[in-house]
């Protein structure tokens, strides 16, 4: 949930303001050119050190987006709007398409779940110029490096192509990462049910509405990728050349199905709070049973033992030889005829 | 629930994966030609193998879909695009509809239940190119066959037609699945049902549970199907001739049909579970009642019985000759009235 | 519940399958020739003995749709399609309308409560062609027969008007029967309502349970009614003369009536589950009340009686010669006390 | 809910029936002339005696919708639709607007509460010729009266304009019976939520249901309102002049103000129920804690004396001279140890 | 919830009505003039005195709207329509955005909460003319002031732009309360959520009720501004300059965050009650196994003991030497017994 959206108030728009956790690494920004030809990567101090040779696609990279001193360098270098650069730093802004004359501007969100069953999510940001795709993230993880190595072998899809597939792969590797966590998603709600039907304890609450927290949010940050892909596949800019649109629906596709895969889950999980409760009020049935046995059983046999302990003068069956083990011999015999009864109502 | 599906993360598009319960069968290939006049079916050990004469229709059946290599040979023989292969191979993927330059491309699934009252789906993959329809299928259950046998009667309209035809009878067949779909699921529903009104016992919460499960998964599969059909009702390329539209709606009628039984079924499903707590609830009142009839009614004779057992030296009673009959029959009347009360209260 | 449909699975398309209960009585097949001049009603065997003579409107009736010999007439003799065939038996099909090329074919259902609170449905079907109108419907019930002696009048609309208008009317008499149900099931709802608020008793739970199915299948079959009347009003083609359409508006206004009538019976029904779960909550509280007052007032009574029911050979109040009063005294004061406790908790 | 709408089955279209609670009072016709100068009110006896002199704005007003005979006259003098005169009888029916080809036929519904919080409906409907408007309402109560003194004022906008002004003056009056309403019924609900939060009584439960259904039927008259309203603002036909569009807007306005009103009692309403089963689960918490305080210290403090009243012949501990008094004191310190561990668990 | 609307029902439409809380304050009137060069500020006594000299932005602003005569004074100098004004005074009237031939009338409401964690609202209204830009706002909270140091500023720009971005930097504070709201929002439902999980009291009930009421009005006042700011980003007019747009498009962002915000936030305060009753039952559980471990423990021993107790003539147990610790061995066993099986189902 965003805690500090509010330092943003009653600042002028296109302010700067890194929202988020606080950043644990240094910014690291890498000029990654590549043609048909060649290939390189650079790691660069700052964005002025970026060399837009023509005749070359250009990918910089931008892994830390807390330091406004850097992102003031893009702003200037590569012409970004100041809105647009104040959402990059936003992590906590929703995904969302804008186009600007002169370029199109894409923030999206990397997902994963900690160790601890959080959420984690990378808030990412493209900005698709000519013939330069600025990207930006959160520091700490290095989301987009097993491209690097696909870039890097010649007759790859991605050395073939123009930018717009690179775009098209990093969106494939953002809703990739919806799949991994639909599954460990779906682990975990299964994990809970069993914990549900097995032990009926009182940590579920806890984790039940973590768990709905969390798959709220993801629904928050999936839903409108859903709706850029599709705007994007309507465009009647010529962002995305022809062959590259069978690639951009097939991401529409997987967008899609994890939102069929969320919505099953969140089904699933509103119906383990009915579980939950009604495990609750079974054993709650078992207690009651238990209890309800005995106390049947034992409280007029008790009243029977309390009769003859009772101290007048004249009580005739206290004389008889056999007075003693007829009331033990009667007691039973009740005790007996009550456990069938309850047996018969099935309440044993 | 797709657990594997993260095995395609991180790799180019198109790659052939298979993503599905481990096969348990060969990959069978038939190929079925057909004219007004004729109509021949062969086994086939590659793809490669399959002439395709001009004059004649031709469908090639691929049933087993997780062997890359045999999916390659298609590809490459009918210039087959690779995301389309790609999502053949995927058997965990949402129903679709996407038209390629020169074919169109549909996935859909057959419906079923497992003895055990599980989900079980097939995974169905249908390209129709020219004179040439080619479907594929996860192995097990031979789902087309009785459509061999009236495709051998040379008098039925499957003859008469065109492969277009054959494409609506194919869906037809899908289609029928999900009523005998429906018409079991409603047979489990009124089976719980039962089982609810008359033993509120608690294996009924992991059945109901499971039930939903299914319901919702059905509901993704059988929902885009309907859309698809009516995206090809609507299509303006002629890919179906005009006589054949009639059919297709009569398809579409039947996917409705489905959907509206479907929700009935989901709605009862709902409502199954609060008809299971309510039970639980009436049970524990009825057990409440008796605990609280007979400690209500024992409690204070008891109490009187201890007051007599009490040793002081002087009391009075203990010396009357009929004090003992007195208090027992006074218990009595006591015991009497609280009956007679409860009773008016129906409690009893 | 659709039972049988599976019957139809395997078949080719057009396949004359009854589906539904087994027929009662033998098919009625009357033919009603109407000019503005004359009427006549003749009951004929068989569809062929039906003359078309011109000039007339001709409106043929058949009741029961269970023998496929009879509809075979009927498709040859009239040329009806044979997927609209195949839905006049289909009695488990819901309302729909088709165009064919030289005929509307419209499904509808009448509905009605059987005395068992069961709802109860009649599948009707009209194909109107150039000046015959066909309907089919289930037999056992003669639903159209008012609109006979209406037909019989000269100076009623009927007879003034085309066959359009007669079109209209059948409509209406159905959509009459929606409001008769709607008033019955609105009456059935307040019955259930002043019992569970009376007398929270068991059986409640199946009669909810059987509303609620039925509301189901009543909104499945008015819901489609509301856009095919929509879908008659805006059509191009014209089927219905203009002064017809403030007629059909009516009709359309009553099941948009229905459809807020059904609605409201469903939130109403919703809420009586509530109601019932809250008025056995209810007396659970009023039965632990009885108990907790006998059980907090008696245990510590017998507390006291046991402790001087004790055999301590040195237990000073037991010689005293006023303990036996002072004893029984003080327990009278702390049964007053707790009384008191109580009444001011409200708890008595 | 309509008890009798079932009176029109089966009748020809354009009966003339009265639905609704039996009139208390004799029909009233008022036939008020009005231009910029003049203004008179005279009551009529029948429709007929309306003379419609040109030049002037005519508003014929009829309180009282039960009679046949007198909306027969209207029909025949003002050349009604039978169609429209059927709905102006129809209390029942839902508000709609409808285009006759030289009238504008308008049905609407001025709400209020009746003393016992029931609902109160008056039905009304407007049609609108070209210098003629007719008003119908269900007699009792006089709702357009306050217009009447602001047509007799000749400086009020009323005069100034024309007929369509006096619609939109009546439409806002029935809107605003919708604010009273709205308020009444928030009024009404702090009140319940009051009752439940302080005394957890059962009448709640009836008071419950019927204002639920209360706030459906309310649901159900004001949300066709907006659609009318919606349709009359982007109509084509030039009813309302121009300057008159901006005071329409104003009414939807406020018709969309009550709509969110309504719904946000709605919501309030459904959680009260929830805020009650909650109380009454608190309150069994309550008296069950006090039971089981009360039953698990005495229940072995008891046992403790049963065991020194046995009448065993060698028991060493009543022959103690200080046993009594250390039996007590153990006594005593168990009771203690129990309390203070209640108390710590906060049961106490 | 509005209580005072009714004030307004039968006035003619126009008429000056204040709804709302008693104002606390007089009315202040300021009239900002502003150009690229200079800038200037004066509190003035009555709308009459603001000069609206060619060649400056003129930016008049309203704070307290409660008198009709200081109003009226803005209707008869700046020429308003009369609805306009009467929705200005109108402090419970909904978002809203009106088009007047010469101006724009837009209504929204800025948010917070008071230290109560009730809601409070400032009821603002933006009239927008040539080069004119009226403001009303509620008294009490100056809410624009922050925008005066920013028009002071010679660079900023505000100054550097005309009316419509004034208006933009109105809206944006406007929505930037929202951001504040949600985050309070937010941390009262943490704040809940720990309450209920630690300690389940009963004062929940009212905060859960109160926060509830508070969301409803909240999407209410948000999601109308929703509407209107997309009706602005369409305007055909040519309200706001293109590189307006921008800042537009960035304040509907903010709006849909918000909603998505406050949606997470509504879904989460809907399962605490689900909460708070699973903790209440989860506390009921605990208590019922604390009386049934002691109660079906010490009932059976008190039985045995009140056997011993019978007075009998002849009962051999009595007389043997051993008897006494005998039965006290047995009982010690039993109860070890027990509660080694209650141990074992986990009940203690
Ligand atoms: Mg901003
Ligand atoms: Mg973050
Ligand atoms: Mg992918
Ligand atoms: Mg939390
Ligand atoms: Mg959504
Ligand atoms: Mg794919
Ligand atoms: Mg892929
Ligand atoms: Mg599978
Ligand atoms: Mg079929
Ligand atoms: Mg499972
Ligand atoms: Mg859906
Ligand atoms: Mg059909
Ligand atoms: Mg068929
Ligand atoms: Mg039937
Ligand atoms: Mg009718
Ligand atoms: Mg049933
Ligand atoms: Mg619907
Ligand atoms: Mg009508
Ligand atoms: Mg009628
Ligand atoms: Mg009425
Ligand atoms: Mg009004
Ligand atoms: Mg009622
Ligand atoms: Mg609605
Ligand atoms: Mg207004
Ligand atoms: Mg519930
Ligand atoms: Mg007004
Ligand atoms: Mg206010
Ligand atoms: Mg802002
Ligand atoms: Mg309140
Ligand atoms: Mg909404
Ligand atoms: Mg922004």
């Amino acid at each position: 949930m965003p805690q500090t959206v509010h330092k943003k108030n009653g600042l002028p728009p296109g302010s700067l303001v890194y929202v988020g956790e606080p950043p644990t690494s240094k910014t690291v920004i890498r000029h990654i050119r590549y043609s048909q030809n060649e290939m390189t990567i650079e790691e660069v101090a700052t964005p002025e050190q970026c060399v837009l040779d023509p005749g070359w696609n250009h990918w910089i990279q931008c892994i830390g987006v807390h330091d406004p001193a850097v992102l003031e360098g893009f702003r200037k270098h590569f012409g970004i709007h100041p809105l647009a650069l104040e959402d990059v730093m936003n992590t906590e802004h929703r995904p969302k398409l804008e186009h600007f004359p002169d370029s199109l501007f894409l923030v999206c969100k990397w997902l994963g779940f900690n160790e601890d069953r959080s959420l984690s999510d990378n808030h990412i940001s493209l900005i698709m110029q000519n013939d330069v795709l600025l990207t930006f993230q959160e520091g700490g993880r290095d989301i987009f490096t097993p491209l690097h190595a696909r870039l890097a072998k010649p007759s790859s899809r991605l050395r073939q192509r123009d930018l717009d597939y690179l775009v098209y792969s990093l969106l494939d590797t953002v809703v990739d990462s919806y799949f991994s966590l639909m599954e460990t998603l779906g682990q975990h709600i299964e994990d809970i049910e069993e914990q549900i039907l097995n032990s009926p304890d009182r940590d579920i609450r806890l984790t039940l509405q973590n768990m709905r927290a969390s798959t709220l949010r993801i629904r928050r940050i999936v839903w409108p990728l859903r709706e850029i892909l599709s705007d994007l596949l309507r465009d009647p800019r010529e962002t995305f050349q022809d062959e590259v649109h069978s690639y951009l629906r097939d991401v529409y596709d997987h967008v899609i199905q994890s939102i069929d895969m969320l919505d099953i889950h969140r089904d699933m999980l509103a119906s383990l709070f009915d579980l939950h409760l009604s495990g609750v009020s079974l054993r709650m049935n078992q207690i009651m049973q238990m209890l309800t046995l005995v106390a049947t059983i034992f409280i007029p046999l008790s009243f029977v033992a309390g009769v003859y302990g009772m101290n007048f003068e004249y009580m005739p069956e206290l004389g008889w030889e056999w007075g003693y083990f007829a009331v033990l011999l009667s007691m039973g015999g009740l005790a007996g005829v009550m456990l069938w009864v309850f047996k018969r109502r099935g309440w044993w």
